[in-house]
């Protein structure tokens, strides 16, 4: 009984993808679209299995999958035609395209391989199908880039989870117990909190270890005097959350103080002056300056930060290359950081959502230089 | 100090590896092959970052990847050469051929996407560069199905825990506890014992749920007389075991008991008759006419297993239209099931290597109708 107001939202929500979709294809003059990438099939038709194809054509919604996921499919997928066909698409697509009298195909060329685009290709010259296949990027993840209300609900509790891990993760910390150990204790606390597995493995580096930006837990046990760089997400109801903080324990160098300063003065500029309409790699500039100023710009080798919502990396991306900008209702991370080979490395992470034109902080957890 | 021997075993057998791949790559006419999928870049170099490509020819053991990994890799893959790269192929790859004085370059045909070979394939028309992109599938795949003795050591243990694992869930799987805190104390139980996170998110899936192959653990409750299948996996030192039962709680149908004895006798025959040379999908057939002698052949509507490795799905493929054939040292699992939508499902999943011809069983766990 508690699920159905949800659901009907869904189902609701669900028809507005679709029409915005729809608009999408027929702009980009193709009769259909297949969609392979596993967010963007669950966003459009709230199918979770790990294997399906959804096509959409003005006409149709259609979910391909194979025999293990149909009985999956009937159940969250009500909207959908569900059709079960074999693992290759070759065996099965050109057959369908004839017979719905498609033409021109788009399909996701970044979640499609060379070698399957390549079969799929053959099979099309060797049967008597008109069949124009048309690669495309990012159409679906532009409209999930933009954030309905019911999204954001899910967004903002998996933020409160992380928040609320990161209070435990303080209290467990302490001299003495070792990186897995303590990466162990946080993730039991969001599972048994209800997160839907871990977006990612849970970092906790400490030491010298904090200027990998990608460490993994090792046995390492956690000294006094050191940073401590956490990184973990949560997922409720398939939306993630990201968060990072880095803990300096006890008396730590005068010179990680500086550095936690730096990377928190570029993180709250970001914040502070990031508009909606603005290239995505002038907010990237806006932390990267400062960063720059205090003469740290090399130890800063990653992008400021990238959207978050059913996948844990998606559109917008917020680094200096990027050709995205940025729009009311999108959700993303702001993750400056300062890494120091050898000696230890500073990430804080929030995540904000684009509201009236403004930045608004998602993340309730301090940033303040924690001890 | 510990790892020390562990250590020194990888390199050794790291450079048998490289050793086999040349002349493989030889046998190819190609100069260099591109290497980005992830455990192969692990096989061959001991690389476990997200991101990275090898690019190995007579001459060169190159490690490439973004300014997140490059400590890392300096750490795992102390025979590679380290280059500090951006993340796209396209920005670097063709100026280090042009060096190298590669001409053909060989590339995973199904790990690369349409969209990324497309992007590089450009990048070298733009630039004075004599590069060929050759496809290529299986190279490395085929060189890891064939287990060493360390490896068939890691994966012993793997099967160890989930055996361990699976008397733990027949002490907690009672009537009343759903299938979601069912998994959850599964998987509290593999990785407190050090299993390095899950291979696949683990099944518990009771009455119509054991139905759907893939299913995902739910908040029902598990009844009495109703089937209870158990799908898990463990990882140690990166190596992965697989493992499926199902128990049928206190009294159930006939029907059920029937069809648990059929999937026994089918996993029997492929366990008793396979032998090294056979063809795999020869195996398939030996379980799969015993299910369909049964009169059940449209409710086993998967292969009979696969390979399993650092990948839990790798070579060879045990299936219907699988072309792969036999050979010792191959590991893989043996797991006929039925499943009766609405009803219920039996599958019985058993690991085993192939050693002087014939199937030697790695589970230990009992296979009979457990109750």
């Amino acid at each position: 009984m508690m699920n159905r107001p949800v659901e009907g939202t869904r189902r609701k929500s669900g028809i507005k993808r679709l029409r915005k979709l729809r608009t999408a294809i027929v702009e980009k003059g193709l009769d259909v679209l297949l969609i392979s990438q596993p967010e963007n099939l669950r966003y459009l038709s709230g199918f979770t299995g790990s294997s399906g194809w959804l096509l959409i054509s003005g006409q149709n919604a259609i979910l391909a999958t194979d025999f293990r996921y149909v009985e999956q499919a009937k159940g969250e997928s009500p909207d959908f035609e569900i059709i079960q066909t074999k693992q290759e698409l070759r065996d099965w697509l050109p057959g369908l395209a004839s017979d719905s009298g498609w033409h021109k195909l788009g399909f996701e060329s970044n979640y499609i391989s060379y070698g399957g685009y390549h079969k799929l290709s053959k099979a099309i010259k060797t049967k008597p199908v008109n069949l124009e296949l048309v690669p495309t990027t990012g159409i679906v993840e532009q409209l999930r880039s933009i954030k309905e209300t019911e999204e954001l609900g899910f967004i903002t509790k998996a933020v409160a989870l992380t928040d609320a891990a990161f209070e435990q993760a303080r209290a467990i910390i302490r001299p003495g117990i070792t990186e897995r150990e303590a990466a162990w204790e946080i993730e039991k606390f969001l599972r048994q909190e209800r997160s839907e597995g871990m977006p990612f493995e849970i970092i906790v580096a400490s030491g010298p270890n904090s200027a990998l930006p990608h460490a993994r837990p090792t046995e390492k046990i956690i000294q006094s005097g050191e940073p401590v760089l956490i990184d973990m997400g949560a997922k409720i109801n398939g939306y993630c959350s990201d968060f990072s903080r880095t803990l300096l324990l006890g008396e730590t160098d005068k010179s990680l103080q500086e550095i936690y300063n730096i990377v928190l003065k570029a993180q709250t500029a970001a914040i502070e002056k990031a508009e909606s309409g603005m290239d995505a790699s002038q907010v990237d500039q806006l932390a990267r300056s400062v960063i720059e100023q205090a003469g740290y710009g090399d130890a800063f080798g990653h992008g400021l930060g990238h959207g978050v919502g059913l996948a844990v990396h998606e559109f917008p991306a917020l680094g200096p290359s990027s050709s995205d900008s940025l729009a009311d209702g999108m959700v993303f991370t702001i993750e400056p950081g300062i890494y120091l080979a050898g000696r230890g490395g500073v990430r804080i992470e929030d995540m904000v959502v684009l509201e009236n034109g403004k930045a608004k902080v998602l993340t309730k957890a301090k940033r303040d230089l924690l001890f």
